[in-house]
């Protein structure tokens, strides 16, 4: 596995939708494959939620495989002796782009609650910024899973002629109510936890505790009732049952406490409640008759993939997506893929899912070649 | 609509699941109806996690009707014309049983985690001990949703010639992972609040924020994506966008935060700690070689009920009840009531749910009368 650097770019200002300009920015990204003379096979991953700009190879530091290093590399779904990959940390994050951690350069500290909100919008503007800094003019493909296959609706809409083909993955156009409502839950925890202190933590301990029990509540909605009850049933761990502690019974409870803490030491909990709240505000329709009227403007070739055991974002999110371009006559495909593994699926099922990228990317490729 | 007074009874001793014995235990119950000549008529409801004895009628502080008011009294499902209903609160609870929070009378402060285990057999032992107390030598009926629908199930199979009839309704006979998953995520929420305190918080102020985020993620569950789509949609609540302070933007995010707020007020957090274990240890088949030969022991007719869009009991869970008691040739119905309330379809969804009671009922007194 190739090793993967990450590396920085600083740009002097952002215009936000809030109308506040930030100034200046940062953007962490990583590259793979070569851009070829043409820089005509460029392909931007965006990613999730708590992703960051190490979708693949291997970090130098840890030595740990990037987010979708099986989807992403040589003969891979996105495969980079074909393509040029970009990956890039999202606006308002912990992962070296800007975000309420970053140091406000009109203080000194930390930005804190003092960050302005960010939308959808604002995290791909700043990606288009990157994207000119490359000297990319057109890219072959943007494509991401869950909030990033909102960041390529936005990028299908905003920029309809930097896009030859659009790849949101067990994604949708708009959160509904229940998906605000477990977002909601998370930021709750967090806030509720008196370590947060009104988001100033940066200089004593943050808030482990609340983020740790958001981010429980998060991968319950990651898995599926069917998955959940192949890893761990009713598997119990071994202790004292007489006592009432309320420590660690059955293995799935051991597993949500480890991942709600290994959470703490890499995510930053400010971070998560400007990217819940851009998510759960994000809806490609707003200001539009329709979302059929709101792609309108897209002009990009569309894959849509979803999950049959995806209850977070369920196939039906993925056809209103895909009616909505039909109904504009817009180039769409459509796959619901088979999978038990619930919203984790785009990570995890990853055979079939390559398959079909890299032969939707391929065809892309050869239209743009043609053009 | 009746005024209900809830009554108190005080046994000596319990001994418990656990080996421990309680000395003494006190149990808070409502009755409606009225008992007739030969005893013959009596219902008991088990309520749900955080139900309480006040399962029907009104309140004489509050003015409020019972958890369960639209399916208890004249000519409803359980119908108070012909039946004795009796609704008791459960062992570890805090609305009058013996739980958490009562006075241990070997330290004259409340029990907090010296409070024993408790077991669903531990809460229906308890709950026979009343049954006797009122005189009643075999229940026409045992009801119950949810968590009221495992201790139904206990009761067939722990006092099978004391039940003539068995209804559990959106439940299980064991909790799945993802069933526990959500229960350690609110446990979790509990304990992480510092005035929880180790359970120590009846001298101070309990842990108000863990217990609210708690409350918030249960009745995600107990809703469902449709039911919310309906009730919440994504309307937002007036206010300035601009700041990034994170109150209140969506109308189902005032729903949460106000829900949990309330429980506060009138739940326990220990006792939320020891029924949501109790619920997760409970599992029917245990000691058994299957589901089936657990269930060989009842002889009731059972009434198995489930709903189309409970995602968090769904219906397969109800099909392994059905499916086990019949492999085993026992009298047994099921329906899958259409509805799209989720989980609290138990509580909401009434008419049809209330025909199909009434009828069941008829029935076994028919039966019951005759033998």
């Amino acid at each position: 596995m190739l090793v993967a650097h990450t590396q920085f770019v600083r740009f002097d200002s952002l215009s936000l939708d809030s109308g506040v300009t930030l100034t200046p920015v940062d953007v962490a990204y990583q590259t793979y494959g070569e851009l070829n003379a043409s820089k005509s096979n460029a392909i931007l991953i965006v990613h999730a939620f708590s992703g960051d700009a190490h979708a693949a190879g291997r970090d130098p530091e840890t030595g740990k495989p990037g987010w979708w290093d099986n989807m992403i590399g040589p003969g891979k779904g996105f495969d980079t002796n074909r393509y040029f990959v970009i990956s890039s940390n999202v606006l308002g994050g912990c992962k070296g782009t800007t975000g309420p951690s970053s140091i406000d350069p009109g203080t000194g500290k930390p930005f804190a609650l003092c960050f302005p909100s960010v939308t959808m919008a604002d995290m791909v503007r700043l990606q288009k910024k990157l994207v000119d800094h490359l000297g990319i003019r057109r890219l072959l493909g943007v494509a991401g899973g869950s909030m990033g296959g909102m960041q390529v609706l936005e990028w299908a809409v905003s920029y309809p002629d930097q896009v030859a083909a659009a790849l949101p993955i067990a994604s949708t156009a708009r959160h509904t109510a229940m998906q605000i409502a477990f977002n909601e839950v998370g930021r709750q925890a967090v806030m509720a936890d008196p370590d947060w202190n009104n988001g100033n933590y940066y200089a004593c301990r943050p808030p482990a505790r609340g983020l740790a029990v958001a981010r429980m509540v998060g991968h319950i909605t990651y898995m599926s009732d069917e998955s959940m009850r192949e890893k761990f049933g009713r598997r119990m761990r071994e202790r004292d049952k007489a006592a009432a502690d309320f420590t660690v019974d059955f293995e799935v409870e051991s597993y949500l406490r480890y991942r709600g803490n290994q959470f703490v030491d890499r995510f930053d909990a400010n971070s998560y409640l400007y990217i819940t709240k851009a998510m759960d505000y994000y809806d490609l329709s707003l200001g539009y008759a329709s979302l059929a009227a709101s792609l309108e403007r897209a002009t990009a070739r569309f894959l849509v993939l979803s999950f049959t055991s995806d209850w977070l974002y369920p196939t039906y999110q993925s056809l209103e997506i895909v009616n909505a371009l039909r109904s504009r006559n817009r180039d769409v495909a459509f796959c619901e893929l088979t999978s038990t593994y619930g919203h984790d699926a785009f990570l995890l099922t990853v055979e079939e899912q390559a398959e079909i990228v890299g032969g939707f990317l391929a065809q892309t490729h050869r239209q743009e070649n043609g053009r």
